[in-house]
């Protein structure tokens, strides 16, 4: 099989209406909307960097897309079309079937259209884009933040991580729970909906790759403010639950990776709102804290308020 | 260093104006121009598959752009933003000084500006996509060409094989003939300006990445066609002379890859309109036969019309 039949046999589908020509000429012909921005995005994923060796095809395909509709999110955009640089190491059908599965149907349900792309042969690595819109001047900074506004994440912090952490055998959970943990890692799910109706609402916004408090951090940093958590309030699965039961450590849940939740700053006044925001999208959110004068993050529990370091995944 | 401090050092400059956003959010916000397309490309180059693993920093920089400005070329379109997607083995500091000279050399040559990207650890791969625009209706494809029209190509053919040759001492020419086809072979100038004139003028148009022959061929195959060369009038450098005089195989130099020329069709009466657009672009251009009705490629030499078979690199 030539590159170009593979491309024709596994990643060739129905396309928005928007896209004027797809793949198979040197480039794709795109028609975006009249008065919106664009917003780009681009994620690599390497085999056991950002997926371990032994994961599935489907779920390779299905998380390449996602951590890019993850960011779309956090800007509050919608998404619209992909391109997809694939290096394999072999053309094997099995495995293409189940990252082309993966990679669809998480793209149908977006309504994304893949566009373009290159296939090559060498190591394991995908290199996904993504382009959305919002109408102009609308996109979600993580600049905006102010003291006074609280602080929010959907769904449950830590989760990624843990899912890695039974994964690798290093930590042990009963068995439905590693199960919730590793689907949680394998296949988040981007908070799109959430993400475009926080848009003009949230003052600040970021999705977590790095780990809760690394990527709070950008938030802090871009905005020029402090933040205080509250330790009582962090959302938490039961995986989560079961880990810190068995000694484990609050603070690897806040700086593990791979949450691919949102976390995002409002006024106060907005927080009824945004909880509507977040029944109608059909994803819990929590205020976990608020934005502060000053510079760095700090911990409330029982015991008071302590500063936190915030290291994220470091790659080099 | 961290990932936001090579990114920082090394990948942040001035942008364009419609560049609301650069580097440094969850995405890039962009400002497209009203009543026009975007055109969107990638290409990933593999250290060993798509440069020797030999190649300079600033080679390696340069080309992972050129290829996907010959892309927009091959479109008709104007380039405008990139983003990147590096994965390295080690922080390397003389290495990533070169790749981002040889990048942003040519980025500001054509006034493009890097909006966005991603470092990951792991085997030398480079992916950068691009976008540029065309006016509604506007881009070149493959599938326009039409029997009568005249078949052309810009620049000369074969040299970026016939350097890849002498870097792996298959081919053996004199030293100035070496160093030319090998800068032909590390950095390809792509013809934005020639393509961007040829819009409106060509009736199709492609990129020579797989050979001449290939590349034809997807244009033959899209526009229902066939094609006729004369083999008197390929256009071919000093160094493909002196190739050919020591035995060396026409037929090598059509079907290696590399060339990132122009290979574009025209109906016979806009002939001097495009050489004044080649004479304006400082990029000759010649005519090296004619598309015709029916499937397939000949080639006319002293002996007549002999059929060609057309076999690209194959990645599978």
């Amino acid at each position: 099989m030539n590159e170009f039949e593979l491309i024709s046999q596994y990643f060739t589908r129905q396309q928005r209406d928007d896209v004027v020509l797809g793949i198979g000429d040197d480039a794709a012909i795109l028609s975006p909307p009249a008065e919106h921005e664009l917003l780009v995005t681009t994620d690599t994923l390497i085999a056991g960097v950002h997926f371990p060796a032994g994961t599935s095809a489907y779920d390779v395909g299905y998380k390449s897309l996602a951590v890019n509709l993850s960011d779309l999110a956090a800007m509050g955009a919608t998404p619209a079309w992909a391109t997809l640089a694939l290096t394999i190491s072999e053309c094997n059908n099995a495995w293409l079937n189940g990252f082309a599965e993966g990679f669809f149907t998480l793209a149908e349900q977006h309504h994304v259209s893949l566009v373009g792309g290159d296939t090559t042969r060498g190591a394991l690595s995908i290199t996904v884009q993504c382009t959305g819109f919002v109408k102009t001047g609308q996109a979600v900074r993580r600049s905006g933040a102010r003291p006074g506004d609280l602080l929010f994440v959907s769904g449950s912090i830590g989760d990624g991580w843990l899912g890695l952490q039974t994964l690798q055998g290093r930590v042990t959970l009963t068995e439905k729970e590693q199960q919730a943990a590793q689907l949680k890692l394998n296949r988040p799910t981007p908070r799109v909906s959430l993400g475009k109706m926080l848009q003009g609402n949230a003052s600040s916004m970021i999705d977590i790759s790095d780990g809760l408090l690394a990527d709070l951090q950008h938030i802090l940093t871009a905005s020029g403010c402090a933040a205080e958590l509250e330790q009582q309030r962090m959302p938490l699965s039961l995986a989560a639950r079961q880990y810190l039961a068995n000694d484990g450590e609050l603070l690897a849940l806040l700086t593990g990776g791979d949450d691919f939740e949102l976390c995002f700053t409002l006024p106060a006044e907005r927080q009824l709102l945004a909880q509507s925001f977040a029944k109608q999208a059909g994803c819990p959110i929590t205020c976990i804290g608020r934005i502060l004068e000053g510079t760095g993050i700090a911990l409330v529990d029982e015991k008071g308020s302590q500063p936190l370091t915030a290291e994220g995944y470091r790659h080099f």
